[in-house]
């Protein structure tokens, strides 16, 4: 049982909440409302920019060459993530600027300044369990809503967001996460310290729970 | 007009929705249901413990002692207030233990860690400008729902929030932070850079409107 | 063996170079330089400022009212002893405007960004490890010049300094520091974080070493 | 006159003490000993290591995709030049475990954590213009070094170094850090903060000297 595997058994209503959301499950059956998956597209747009401000605090904090470098990775791969995500986004008649002109809903203020707190009052490793449910979270929707592989998703609506997180580009990101965060633990993780990213591991797949909820509020709204 | 005035101007609505919500408004004429008011006061016990981080930010991020020591002096308030808090909530039959442990909601993590990261991630100015909706706006509110005085509200049933921020020791804080706010402005502000603090502020009043509703919204949930 | 005295043992020789360096010798045995004392109390204030805010960092990156409200303890008694401090100067011919215009020297820019630098990187225990050889280490050396009690010192020319750090209330500050040494690092520190935790109190200490340092230079340099 | 100019002509005595330090002139007349350059290339080393760490920390402090990208690239051009690093000292001997082995000296500590120190309790203004006498001063001591060309340096002992910040490519980072200081200004400078800025950059100025001066230091030591 590795760390994230602790942290989930530890929280386990939390983390149901969020990777078995209403949102997820009707994105996988193809019922999900395409003004719900527009309004959270637009959303996660403004997710990312934190994200990146996310790992450059990873980098900040780092104390060695060999640590900054992976923060630097990471905060490259989402400044190219940004990218892809743009081009999803156009296939759904999203440009740029209308999610930049875009308001930042609550729900990804709270999620978003919530990891960016926790790793400035924190270390390293309250700053990659904040970011856990996301980074490995959807390393295990997308997996969840793909069982038969990226290829037998054909024509389903929702194919590209699908077969992008259920692919091996992104289940090896999520998998090499998944061993930075036991890399950390080993370092700096007391038994009694669990007790506390436990309930910081919770509270952050609440938000993330709260983030998919938006997601289907706005869409809701949107159909009014 | 002093730069508060100019940042509720530049935001009208924003500042409306805040200042005049249905929360508001009920709390004053007395028809807010005791569990919408027991609800907010609980998150909002968990909304000073960020505060009080808050403004040891802006001690942290002082440079001369002078500005120490009345950052320094906001906070030991702000934990003064707490135990005031906590006497008005025994008094709805609520202990500091039940307050914490509540789970802090995401309208409580949104506003309050919007406002720490504006503090870690601008200057002085950014933190006290997104703080300002809250110090100073709750003076305003307390002055809106006390027209002809503290006196005059007798057996109005909120009538220790009312008299708290319509009273002239809570006035008197929130005109120094306007003063203070003046002051950092002067220092700092170009008019190039008021736009974007006015887009900060407008956003921090939706995000106390948003507390507000949360207030409503808990409180209907526990009426069902 | 508390922590403190494990992070001493890890690093005898950088420990020994600061509380026994000939600064502290020779105010103990009354030939220091009046020049080096006063170069180093002008020095002492800039510093002081420089602490206030690592306890106003600490209040920050504090989780619960308890610590928030220890760290803010912290703060005030520095604030205050900014105070005391003022007056000693003021003994031997320096006011606070003196010390205000001095120049940072290069030595309290070192030791003093590293702290907060420790603090903003690291967590609560990376800060108060490298606050440890100022807060704890200046009891001891106090302990240490006024073998025979603080009475004894009598026309001691540096007694007040030493009565200030050997009495009563200052070796309870310490040992108040040390015990939450042991609280935090019973939270969060594993053996192996230990190895970094003792590498970052030798560096302090030899950056407190070099502090006295600059005290006889700058003394020497005036005497020229 | 850009911003840039404008700092330096306010700190005219602290701006030369740095760009016209011993070490540099003797640089650039090749008597420089070679116990003085190498002990200042493994110090830069370990200032390469933080300097990294101050543009993640403008990425964090970044608001926009378009400024966290620019970070982002400083951050990643450091990293490479680290690289560059690693190979001119293996031209003098230093291997890398050499380096990372090595203590960390005051004067790095002091400059590179005052930087960061000003990233983190200011805004980016304050970053920046804490890093432009490096940024920034390089090129102007290596256009220096170099009056009639990099390829007029022919068999100087210190070609390399020279030719690496009076060449094209590293003139072009300082013009281009220059343009963003500009900008920076452009946003957020007031008159009054001017006074604080140059503060700032004289301060930055005097501790780059100093850090010259640990290189003789350093090298007279190892000469005995």
């Amino acid at each position: 049982m590795d760390i994230f595997d602790r942290l989930k058994a530890a929280s386990p209503a939390d983390w149901q909440s969020y990777v078995d959301h209403a949102f997820v499950r009707r994105m996988g059956d193809g019922t999900l409302p395409e003004a719900a998956f527009r309004a959270y597209l637009v959303q996660d747009y403004l997710f990312l920019i934190q994200f990146a401000r996310a790992y450059a605090l990873a980098a900040y904090k780092s104390r060695t060459l060999a640590d900054i470098g992976v923060a630097q990775e990471g905060l490259a791969a989402i400044l190219h993530e940004t990218g892809l995500h743009v081009r999803l986004c156009a296939r759904w008649g999203l440009s740029q600027a209308d999610m930049e002109a875009a308001a930042e809903h609550q729900a990804t203020v709270a999620y978003t300044r919530f990891v960016l707190d926790c790793g400035a009052a924190g270390d390293l490793l309250d700053l990659h369990v904040a970011l856990a449910p996301c980074v490995v979270g959807y390393a295990e929707i997308g997996r969840a809503l793909a069982p038969d592989g990226v290829d037998a998703l054909k024509d389903h609506p929702y194919r590209e967001w699908i077969g992008e997180y259920a692919g091996a580009g992104y289940q090896g990101v999520a998998a090499t996460a998944r061993r930075h965060l036991d890399d950390l633990a080993a370092r700096a993780m007391t038994e009694r310290r669990f007790t506390e990213l436990a309930a910081l591991f919770g509270k952050a797949s609440r938000l993330e729970a709260d983030f998919w909820q938006m997601g289907l509020d706005l869409g809701a709204a949107a159909a009014r």
